[in-house]
């Protein structure tokens, strides 16, 4: 109920994104899988526990819940974090923005402590899910290491 | 899943009426309860059970989760539901509107029968709570049951 966070409620963010994401995976995601297409997708529920659960404490059961709905449990084979030290990030990121921050970027570092935590967590839980990948390789090695799962997942 | 309705999905439908009720609350209800004022509001998360929930078959205890997240546990002291034939209101409306439909009014009848059985159905769960009044009284009629319902509680 706390409207700090520039006006808008923590729990009307939460829905806010549930609401997106339910309607991604309804308009793009099931129907490109559908078609058999290979989906490659920047952030889905794992970003909703990372952000609203670990870095603004919202309530981890609470965020499940929304992700089971907007999702449909419908969730990928394989998740990459590039994980990185949150002080490095937001200096790459101040370095190569021209326009301003979205409502994220407005956060403290504390805040993407808590987020980068949270990644993590979620990375240690589901191993074979996720693969941590370090992201302070030059962006050749990010791709080398990535394309090494891919690969193996595809060949499949 | 479904995106027949208009492009959007239902689980979307929800979460964005969730991510509004939430925002309201935060923002309007609560503010004015600490001031002490009373609270008039025409639709809450009872219209969530009845349109989402009764309306198009979403899951009642999804609805119930979504409706605790958005109102953080808030529930009025009193809610009238003004009850008529479901075809007498949908000629009333046509009558009265000079603008276009909203998403709901381009609905069938049978979805406001069953919505209409929602909201009985909450009603008699809930009797204390819930007054439905005839709606098809006429304006004076049904302002005067309300009044009465309204003095009994501004009176204790």
């Amino acid at each position: 109920m706390d409207c700090g966070n520039q006006g808008m409620g923590e729990e009307t963010e939460l829905l806010l994104y549930g609401a997106d994401r339910s309607q991604h995976v309804a308009e793009t995601i099931r129907p490109a899988l559908e078609k058999g297409q290979i989906v490659l997708c920047d952030r889905y529920a794992d970003s909703t526990v990372a952000y609203q659960g670990y870095g603004r404490n919202l309530d981890l059961a609470l965020i499940a819940k929304i992700n089971e709905i907007a999702t449909g449990g419908l969730w990928p084979t394989l998740t990459f974090v590039l994980d990185m030290d949150e002080s490095v990030a937001l200096q790459r990121i101040s370095q190569n923005r021209t326009g301003g921050f979205d409502r994220m970027e407005g956060e403290t570092i504390a805040f993407f402590q808590r987020v980068r935590r949270g990644f993590l967590a979620i990375a240690e839980n589901e191993p074979h899910r996720l693969r941590v990948i370090p992201g302070n390789q030059d962006r050749e090695a990010v791709f080398a290491e990535i394309e090494v799962h891919l690969k193996r997942l595809i060949g499949e």
